[in-house]
């Protein structure tokens, strides 16, 4: 049987002039010029410019009726571009093949938008996906994408992990998000759940002695898509046992460091910088700060507490509060008056009651060289600590946060973040780092309860155990979350390994015996039988690629999203199925979702 | 941080010996011997011996609490092994360490079967699988499974394939098995499907130009689970661009070859057999047939067809009739009555009535040198052409199957394997094949219509586009199936990429119009808009994995499967689920499965 094609477009150059090739592809584009045609043909290679005389007869009639997509397969000779007409931008630019045959392999409709048009409608794109993907940026994030999944394979199994896959149909896990539900057929009336992770599994495989697992694992919550997320996602999810934290982390920072310096000729810090909880929530105000940005929060909490001015005062007194400046080098003379407005009106998307600030013009003329709504509410004192505090200098812009710690941080992170891109603050590309000893529980605020920071299974501290009962706030975990540029890339810990220790976990978090005996007793039971020590982590590969890659969206890493209402516009899934589907299910639709199929049905139907 | 351990037990050698380290691991087994504690640790890189004397106090008083599969950190000096007690076997058998110090790092009540006993029944296995796991059959198996998709993504990466990820939250498939549904929260009514195999994606890309795709794909089924199957197993999905039947099959027979090579260190042949369908069906009665096997079929229709003897004048006559010949030569002496009549009960489960057969005792005296109830029933001229076409020798035994196609086919097939194994006729280990030229579509026997042999995507021959809609029945596909020793390993063809013939496939399987637009119209649209000439082929990764590791289920190279009756032991998967959650996604339980459900909480509540 014939091949469809000697070379590939991008391997035509001149060691090959003279020669007769076939090739197959895409009319890019054609043009004609001086009575003859030229088209250029596209592979996955690349593109190589056709020649099409008059004088090949049969091969100029075809050519005539191509039309840009249409698939040819061509059969030529490869010759030498005539002077003045090469292009050194194309690896094949210095040949041409003059067609002697053309053979439309498939022709095609004109497409609903050009592949280098740029304001196409995402809505558009996700309908003709195959189209969308057929753009050269599409095509080479998700040949990265492959790199980088490949390169993490090769990492792991040098050192020594295997590849393990665990189930997609399983049992509701733990990790706290609606659980995408599978109806069994076989079982009347129950369900499997879709993993948010494969979080217990590998651990299981721990007990067992794998020692080191990986894999590459679809993730599934069914939440509320508001931010970049996705129904289902990718993880790279790693387990180990007999390793500690430090070698953990010190092992994933050079998995990382060595991805970006292969994939991306990239050079990460030789050390990735460590950083507690604690710390990070203080200078920044969130546990995943962008360390590019230079602009730090700075507590001035204690300097206010005497103030009568309640707006600071109130909340540097109050068991929660917290009152915190930023301070905006030369940000006096940078931002207008109608900017800081919009500033105010930004952190109260974070819950900010207002934003106050100082200007600082002359420091040495004291309260008098401070512009501001505020300074007159202020003690000479109080000015001149803050000042002094925050290292300001003739020409800064000094915000202030006061109220709830949770507001402060949140808002003037946020503001932080804000200010970072809109004065170009950010120094250098990327600014790996790792962040340490969270809290093992924080408090749902409405509850009252005790909530995992992390997840049920994080092993606290090692010197903490005793607190565990006694005082679980206090308590910290062997948890480690890497950030990149202010994003969470990955996060893992320290495990719980001995049964006594996950079950007071579970008595701090109010699971009482009998629920995390239906839930978790076969981890519990796994963890009776002699379970290692162990820890892991898991990476996000989708926000890992859009990374790499300078898209934004993890929609355009992936090769066929859900929309953000989690349907799939290029199958139109989900849709309606047949009654007796259901019925082999052992389910119904409730009344309302009954009625609205009905209605979806009659309105196709009647159109 | 101190780390767990300073070198992996299977790494101790003769170059450490007076130097400190420290293990850790799982205590295989502890043994007394002259007062000195000996334990024989496991880590999953080997067993190391650690010898305990009673003079390293601290260190005795915990080796003397040890049990089996407790989890120790041992630190110890490496030492020869006195004469006499060196273990060749192993690696590590030329040493010894001398513990100084022991700490338990986890204990472990006694397990519920030994990890070295042979017959645990496989429920127990199932509930354990993390002990199961732990057994060295297992280990090697799931290090095996992780080299054989490494090695499959190393040379499908150099050959330019790119790993794509396709949803598991999909649209219904067309594979024909019933579908796994997921309902949507989002979307009151309507219900995402998990994919049967990643089919329209994979052309869908070779639409949008990546044309080389692969994907270890997790792929679903629920069916009954009768045979070896399970809801949820993983393909080695792949699909090509401006490739012909020839090139894919030739690169893949190289991939499996290198496989075996690399991964064994066996030699499949240099070329794999094709053999058409036709051929398959005629000479096995199957279309995988065991090329191992020396045994064949052989048609005698055309010489029985003017016998009396009904049973086989009957079928011969019939259209859809066949009467077959399996010669076992020297099976006169080697089968006693009671075999055949053994074999004969066998046939029955196939459909055949009966199990017709000739010894040949002496051919040179004709009839009466035949012995068989049949004999007296055909005449001397059908006796000596049987014996001449079936190549007889004195000794043979001569089965016959009589009836429709189906059945002669079906059950001479089972017979013939049967026969191989219980004589022990298979020659060589590994006999891979190719299996071509299938048949586009099948009649289905209930309802008389034409339904595809592989799925309704599959390309004809270039020279039968005619047929499709003339004489369907008579067209050959351009699939390619790939054969190891009677089982299937993989299977492809190359794909319709033209509308208006995948239109005529549809319109020959009885899809109408307004059915194709509703299931496949992204598919339909695609292919308007310069889709390729494209083809691929899966693997079935786990059958693959159970071949190569020698195991008969694919349950043991799944590391957490489900049963027979798809549920799982070890996390009781599936369950009940709480009314919220299924208000949630507006489905309600069918009454007769809230009975089911009512009854078992009850159960659960009164016991």
């Amino acid at each position: 049987m014939k091949a469809l094609r000697s070379h590939r477009c991008g391997e035509v150059n001149e060691s090959l002039i003279d020669t007769v090739v076939s090739v197959s592809g895409w009319a890019q584009k054609r043009r004609d010029h001086g009575g003859v045609i030229f088209i250029d043909l596209r592979d996955a290679s690349g593109l190589l410019q056709v020649v099409v005389d008059p004088d090949a007869v049969d091969a100029f009639a075809v050519a005539d009726t191509v039309r840009n997509e249409h698939v040819l397969q061509v059969t030529a000779k490869v010759r030498a571009r005539p002077e003045g007409t090469t292009n050194s931008d194309l690896p094949t630019g210095m040949v041409e093949v003059y067609a002697t045959e053309i053979n439309v392999l498939n022709r095609s409709d004109p497409i609903p938008f050009q592949l280098d048009e740029d304001d196409v409608s995402e809505a558009v794109r996700l309908k003709y996906r195959y189209l969308d993907l057929r753009r050269e940026q599409m095509q080479k994030i998700f040949r990265l994408r492959s790199r980088v999944t490949k390169y993490f394979r090769d990492f792991l199994e040098a050192e020594n992990f295997v590849d393990i896959e665990t189930p997609i149909l399983t049992k509701s896990t733990p990790e706290g998000a609606r659980d995408y539900l599978v109806p069994s057929r076989v079982h009347a009336g129950e369900f499997f759940a879709l993993p948010q992770s494969p979080q217990l599994f590998k651990q299981l495989l721990m007990v067992a002695g794998f020692e080191r697992y990986y894999q590459i694992a679809r993730c599934f919550r069914d939440e509320d898509l508001r931010a970049d997320r996705q129904p289902e996602f990718t993880q790279l999810d790693i387990e180990t046992s007999f390793m500690n934290e430090d070698e953990i982390m010190d092992m994933m920072e050079t998995m990382i460091r060595d991805l970006f310096k292969i994939t991306l000729d990239v050079e990460l810090p030789a050390e990735f910088p460590r950083m507690t909880y604690a710390d990070a929530i203080e200078q920044y105000g969130i546990d995943r700060p962008d360390l590019r940005n230079p602009l730090k929060l700075v507590s001035v909490t204690d300097l206010v507490k005497e103030e009568d001015f309640k707006v600071f005062s109130g909340p540097a007194n109050s068991g929660h509060g917290r009152v915190a400046a930023l301070r905006v080098p030369k940000g006096s003379s940078r931002l207008s008056r109608k900017e800081i407005d919009n500033y105010a009106d930004f952190v109260g998307n974070y819950g900010a009651k207002g934003l106050a600030y100082i200007k600082v013009n002359d420091l040495e003329a004291g309260r008098d060289g401070l512009q501001s709504p505020i300074v007159k509410n202020l003690s000479d004192a109080a000015l001149n600590d803050i000042m002094l505090r925050v290292e300001a200098q003739d020409g800064d812009l000094v915000f202030f946060g006061a109220d709830t710690a949770k507001v402060v941080n949140d808002s003037l992170a946020a503001l932080r973040n804000k200010l970072g891109e809109d004065l170009s603050l950010l120094k250098g590309t990327w600014a790996p780092m790792w962040v340490i000893d969270f809290p093992m529980f924080e408090k749902d605020s409405t509850s009252g309860r005790w909530t995992s920071l992390h997840h049920p299974f994080t092993a606290p501290k090692l010197d903490q155990l005793d607190e565990l009962s006694s005082n679980p706030g206090n308590v910290l975990s062997r948890a480690y979350d890497m950030v990149l540029n202010g994003t969470e890339l990955g996060g893992g810990s320290i495990r719980i390994h001995q049964t006594d220790v996950q079950k007071q976990a579970f008595t701090a978090l109010g699971i009482d015996d009998q629920e995390a005996e239906e839930k978790f007793g076969f981890l519990l039971d796994a963890l009776r039988y002699g379970a290692p020590p162990h820890g892991g982590i898991a990476f996000g590969i989708d926000r890992i690629v859009a990374m790499m890659s300078g898209v934004d969206s993890i929609r355009d890493v992936i090769a066929f999203p859900k929309t953000q209402k989690a349907s799939c516009l290029l199958t139109d899934a989900p849709s309606g199925v047949d009654k007796t589907q259901l019925r082999d299910l052992h389910i119904r639709l409730s009344a309302s979702a009954q009625a609205a199929q009905n209605a979806t049905q009659e309105e196709g139907e009647s159109s």
